[in-house]
């Protein structure tokens, strides 16, 4: 076993080993500075009915070429990006099958990306995927911010434990997620964000999954090694593919500054250029809905309760009076969309099927097309646009994809003809075709083929309950959001989410892409609508505000209820002002579980957000605002929590102050336990 | 254990004995004249994660109705069938669960059905069938015409054995079937015909297959009880249901008289009325095509030859120069088409994905709207158009059918764009969703989906591949034709089917809906082709006319060559003559393995059609012609083997004479080994 090639990073930080084992299984070790961040892994596939690709390789050629490109994203924190790797592709044959594979390599400066290519070749055509060996040798008990390996949920509040004390057993599930898939006891889901002792900070995730099942990743707590664990279909096979392939990249990304990793677009870069050639009707949306109002227990999905009808639209419904979705209540919602300059009202529960569709595998429950009787479509469409207003559409498919998948023509022509341009799709149920998983390479496909069907008629998905993103809305950016996390509406209903869970999503999650987080409540705890209730929101008002600056994605909810918003109209201001797509991010502050930090310039614009978070501990910091133009002068109107703030005891306690600015001003942050601070700028003369 | 009820037939030839057996589970016996033909027999149903719906039920009613009313098929065997049946329906209640299940039998002259009803009841709203455990005992080893329990093919032979004799391991797999699924011993398929040592013929088979699987027998060998076996999904499961619903209807046959059962409409009866309401698009088709020229190989599906193509539409395709579906062979067929009064002409190999489309699972083969560059879909359809002449889609899915769900609006879209109004589908492959077979649940849905999206387009369908009919066609009588056995095809390339094949179909296969056979070979010999070739169509000519009076379906196709129809213009007549809907069909003898002859009225006409077929055996036979209208004369014309005919020695010796006929004629049929006769008559002055 010896080292046969060494590569480093653009910036000379990061040096990849590549060599063969004494059996020819390929290895990699990877160094950071004066740090072995991974110890030597094997690398590998096994195969189905055929020969494993893992041993017996011997390596044909190394290819070192560098790239350094920059590309403009149509929507995203930044209006450049720079792509610039150092390659190795190691092209090894199997000796004993003269099967090819080649293992690509690319380094970046906050990390390595690698992924599995299988050229055409006459020695391998079909093939199917059993597991994948991806090892990641870590070198100490790290301490790790992790969720359990769920094949059918990412909902989970993440745990920040020491590797060797993984233990998805030893969580509480009663949690809140509805759909939970089988888990095992050292099995969690990437990207895991990781803490050296040394103040290191380690990720390991993926990018670009594409015809592929979701990769988990499987703990040794003795070894301290990660292994890749692919999600399985209802045969347990894992991906069934054809040469040639790529496939997705394992990243593993490095820094011992935590703003370098937030700032990385390593994920995006190792995506595919968009594949949609026209993308002028790709654009933010902020929007309101009737959606929280159901979280809250104002008003329910369903027009008729609970009346297990087989399938609503043939059934007669006797409505309950609590329907949210009505046509009276939709106008006022697009009143003051109009009102207050949002782009999108979303409307939940106006279709049939909402009296019976959770809960027991039912393939046929909505049909896309098929309103509600106090619901009018054409009233409500004719409405909204002599008020300027789009609508949003919403499809639940309670995870009966094969339903979806047959409908899905008559759902974007229904949504095309009455002037829909955007649709949030939901997948809250055990996924039928049955013995399917949402991570497995079936539902990654569903779910790219989704975006790509949407694409085709101009229309921008948000998929909730879908697999995690991995930079895929660069290929196609009309994929503007998913939540695949767990997001806001937990709170309302459930133990919900720590106050540190915001300050951790950066470094996981959002890694992947855009998240419909649903930020901006106001009333924080729900006993505002039930005295009996004791759930609430875990943060102040104003770190609700500094959300949608900590949060990127192009399309944002103003959650709460509009009656909410007029109560506290000086707050709403910020949400009524903040932007959504961005010329530059400034990571400002960073640290996982703890805090964040971060301004924005307004794409096109003078103007810049700021936004600072922390968890559960208040916090006082100072920042210097040279960021902002030079001898440029701004109105900051500073959004924050009052002294007396407390997310738990007093969260809706906030002041707001205006001042003039520049680029030398220092600003005192004084954030409240769980509390936030949201600033916005705006050129003065 | 006693009996609770005796029900009649309407004829009182059959008696039904149901009650209750010590651990209240429902039995019934089955006496036909003086016969017992099952024994005392269980009924009920397996479930998941809770209580058998088994034993434990006591009685709570039966009730006792009549009914006897007439109906029009859109297209049929007959213009007028009669429904005559005494219905019992046993109200059961398990005592454990107070659970309801109701068991409804029909007595038929002909034969009994039941089936499972499940009411709407707090105690049963969702459940999974593990399986159904109906039991058919029969009382002696009757003599049984049978085909392997397969769950993704029924392209068998029919093997004819006693019931104690059933073996599908010693069957010779070497028969051609591209696509088998998994075996077990005494699994045999339904509909099975049996004939007992006093000349009784018994059926089982079911009817309305609707949102569940197909039903297999497995057979005792010793106690020569038949249990029903239903095919599962990919978790092992059978069937996801919610109440209120009813299950397929058990059918159990019997007659002294084979006629009898070969008329029986009881199938259809047991299935729903047309839920089309304007069925004036629904006619029957006469049809050539591009297809028996690949199976000779003569030309190929392909256009590129195997070039491994991962999606065909994607890559740069090199022609073979075999390609049949080219716009200008296309012409050759609507020219003759058009020439001899055809319908309609079919063109496989039309859509690229040809070059990579079988035998490796893949999901992505076809889309169902590219054609290969030498088929101009636009020059086709205004060509035929010109001519009077309709063109027919092909959708071949390769099993792939998640893939044809999703592109399933689009491929009709297409064709209704096109012009083409009916379609030929294969299922050809491994089902995808993977893990699911050809006659489970979701299959048995998929075909139905298609069904009913197609009738909202106007398209009528011919289903290839597909799990066996039962009936559905009532329902859905665009459902024109479905293949679904083992059809002449295999004659080209294969063993092929023996001579008795075409006398057990209508026994066994037919009982469920008309068959696309694709008859009318008249180059017997692949030898033609190809010297070196032994395979052959296992009949004479003349068989092969009369073929399209013993198969009924109002979507045939003359299968042959146009070349070779045309050095036969005489025979070749009779084709052309040949009507495909009917006022009446007479059947005039009958024996399952042996021989055929049936007599059809031309719906609103005064022509007649008669085709009499045998096995290997010949035969002579004299018929009274009495079903012709009294002191009506006709032009009878014959076309008849040949008297040194023989279908491996001298296939294509055969005779045309003319007679003027009436009712009181008697004829005189000679039919060589494998042969027939076929007759048309016309009315005369």
């Amino acid at each position: 076993m010896g080292y046969s090639q060494s590569t480093q990073s653009p910036d000379n930080q990061l040096e990849l080993k590549t060599g063969l084992t004494d059996n020819g299984q390929l290895f990699y070790t990877l160094n950071y500075k004066s740090n072995t961040i991974i110890k030597s892994s094997l690398l590998g596939v096994n195969l189905k009915n055929t020969t494993n690709l893992t041993t017996d390789f011997e390596i044909v050629k190394n290819t070192a070429t560098t790239v350094n490109e920059k590309w403009n994203p149509v929507l995203g924190e930044q209006k450049e990006i720079t792509n610039h790797y150092n390659q190795l592709v190691v092209e090894l044959v199997q000796k004993k099958t003269n099967r090819k594979l080649n293992i690509i390599f690319r380094l970046f400066n906050e990390g390595v990306a690698f992924s599995y290519e299988f050229p055409t070749q006459p020695e391998l055509n079909y093939f199917v995927i059993t597991d994948e060996v991806s090892q990641f040798a870590l070198t100490d008990n790290h301490t790790a911010f992790w969720i359990p390996g769920d094949y059918d949920s990412q909902e989970y509040v993440y745990n920040e434990t020491k590797l060797s004390a993984i233990d998805v057993t030893s969580l509480d599930m009663n949690n809140g997620i509805g759909m939970k898939g089988p888990l095992t006891k050292t099995r969690i889901q990437s990207p895991v964000m990781m803490k050296t002792a040394n103040g290191l900070y380690l990720n390991i995730f993926e990018a670009a999954v594409i015809n592929y099942p979701i990769m988990h990743l499987d703990v040794n707590p003795e070894s301290l090694m990660m292994q890749s664990h692919l999600v399985p279909n209802a045969l347990g096979d894992k991906a069934y593919l054809q040469a040639p392939f790529q496939s997705p990249w394992r990243t593993i990304m490095v820094s011992d500054d935590a703003r370098t990793l937030l700032a990385s677009k390593m994920i995006l870069n190792l995506n595919e250029p968009s594949k949609i050639d026209d993308t002028s009707w790709i654009k933010p949306m902020k929007y309101v809905g009737i959606w929280w109002e159901m979280h809250v227990g104002k008003a329910t999905w369903d027009y008729a309760g609970s009346q297990n009808a087989q399938m609503a639209q043939d059934a007669e419904l006797k409505p309950t009076g609590k329907h949210g979705a009505t046509t009276e209540n939709t106008k006022k919602y697009i009143d003051f969309a109009a009102k207050h300059g949002f782009d999108g009202v979303l409307v939940e529960g106006w279709n049939t099927g909402w009296e019976d569709w959770f809960g027991n595998w039912k393939e046929n429950v909505f049909d896309f097309v098929t309103a509600y009787p106090d619901f009018d479509v054409e009233e409500v469409q004719r409405y909204a646009q002599s008020k300027g207003v789009q609508m949003i559409m919403h499809h639940e498919t309670s995870g009966s994809v094969a339903n979806y998948e047959r409908r899905l023509d008559r759902a974007f022509s229904f949504m095309k003809k009455h002037n829909y341009n955007a649709v949030k799709s939901g997948y809250v149920g055990k996924i039928i075709p049955r013995g399917e998983w949402h991570d497995g390479q079936t539902m990654v496909n569903h779910f790219n083929w989704v975006v790509e069907r949407a694409a085709e008629y101009k229309i921008m998905v948000n998929s909730h309950e879908s697999s995690r993103p991995t930079g895929v809305h660069r290929t196609f950016p009309n994929y503007i959001a998913a939540e695949a996390a767990r997001g806001n509406e937990f709170n309302a209903w459930s133990v919900g989410n720590p106050p540190m869970h915001e300050t951790i999503l950066p470094f996981t999650r959002f890694l992947g892409g855009p998240m419909d987080y649903t930020p901006g409540i106001f009333e924080i705890k729900m006993s505002y609508y039930d005295a009996s209730k004791k759930e609430q929101v875990h943060t102040t008002l104003a770190k609700q505000l500094a959300l949608y600056v900590t949060i990127y994605s192009p399309l944002q909810m103003a959650a709460d209820l509009p009656e909410n918003y007029e109560r506290y109209a000086d707050a709403f201001q910020f949400i009524k002002d903040v932007e959504l797509d961005w010329d530059e991010s400034k990571i400002l502050e960073a640290e996982p579980g703890d805090f964040l930090t971060i301004a924005r310039k307004t794409k096109g614009k003078e103007s810049w957000f700021l936004g600072a978070i922390t968890d559960e501990n208040p916090r006082n910091t100072e920042i210097t605002l040279d960021f902002l133009t030079p001898d440029q002068k701004y109105k900051a109107t500073i959004y924050q929590d009052s002294k007396d703030a407390h997310w738990e005891k007093n969260p809706k306690a906030y002041t707001i102050k205006e001042m003039t600015v520049t680029a030398k001003t220092k600003l005192k942050l004084n954030l409240a336990a769980g509390g936030g601070t949201a600033i916005s700028f705006f050129p003065v003369k």
